[in-house]
């Protein structure tokens, strides 16, 4: 049970949903950023920046984001949940572009310290034709991702253990985006 | 120098304000969320709410959040400077009210792990006080600011060392708020 009264029953809305409920006029910032940041037109494809996402989430041990955002990638991405599971468990041999294996270092270097991100992991990333653009918002997103799993665990909001729920959650976002989700 | 090109002179537009202009599509959610937790008609004083924004960023070791933050609250607490030092310096020791510091322990709590955040300091805010909406928002400004503090470090932004570049924003904000500034 969170450690607030969200007034829902967290079954039907568990994770962030209940907090968003709990407070709309801070939700409506936080699903504009993440619909911004994830779902937008852009040069990196919305499954690899769910990606991102669910790597940060994962390496804050957040399972209702982990768990959502691994499946709101994997609906989105040829390889579906295998690379999305190869990814977590082993960053450097997983199967994805030189590009996008970069980026994700340097998610993995703000979820410990914005001050972790070197020269160095950018200039690797540049070198595999990352643009500014996709260098901000990999920086971005995983510094969100640092807000929103501190959200939903300071919280203490329920987890489904069922992964239909995820599932069911990934065909909303992608079909309906983060606005109309809440 | 910032790890991007940011387009902007980084000595006029140091910090975070860099990176909001050269990504107003995500500016606007970022500023929108502070004006609402930090700024918007609330229970808690804009200075109190300032104050664990400044805390949090200490912890985070953000200095241009931490100073920027710290002016903030100064320019709205009673007691200045002063107390946001102290604050900083010794959360026991402060001369706070008992529910400001025991949602300033949650605020810590945070900022390690949202998983650090027990029932037990939960209860001792609420024994104090301090109402559910307070409880939520004050996880939500930790959680915003161990984003906001990744953002500013990870794409290695200017920090002024000048104290009055922070005492001028601090005037712009409380005048005109998040939303004017970028």
């Amino acid at each position: 049970m969170a450690h607030i009264a969200l007034g829902v029953d967290e079954t039907e809305f568990p994770g962030i949903s209940g907090p968003m409920r709990f407070r709309p006029e801070t939700a409506v910032h936080l699903n504009g950023l993440a619909e911004v940041l994830l779902r937008a037109p852009h040069s990196m494809p919305a499954g690899e920046r769910e990606l991102i996402a669910a790597y940060v989430s994962g390496l804050n041990s957040c399972t209702f984001c982990r768990e959502s955002h691994s499946a709101f990638a994997a609906a989105q991405l040829d390889s579906g949940m295998a690379l999305v599971d190869q990814v977590r468990a082993d960053l450097d041999a997983a199967p994805v572009s030189a590009k996008l294996r970069a980026l994700l270092r340097i998610a993995g270097a703000v979820q410990e310290s914005g001050r972790s991100v070197t020269p160095e992991l950018v200039a690797a990333a540049r070198a595999e034709g990352a643009t500014d653009v996709e260098i901000h918002d990999t920086v971005l997103i995983a510094a969100a991702f640092c807000m929103y799993n501190r959200y939903v665990d300071g919280l203490g909001t329920l987890a489904p253990e069922d992964p239909a729920a995820y599932a069911a959650s990934a065909k909303r976002i992608v079909e309906l985006g983060y606005g109309a989700v809440g």
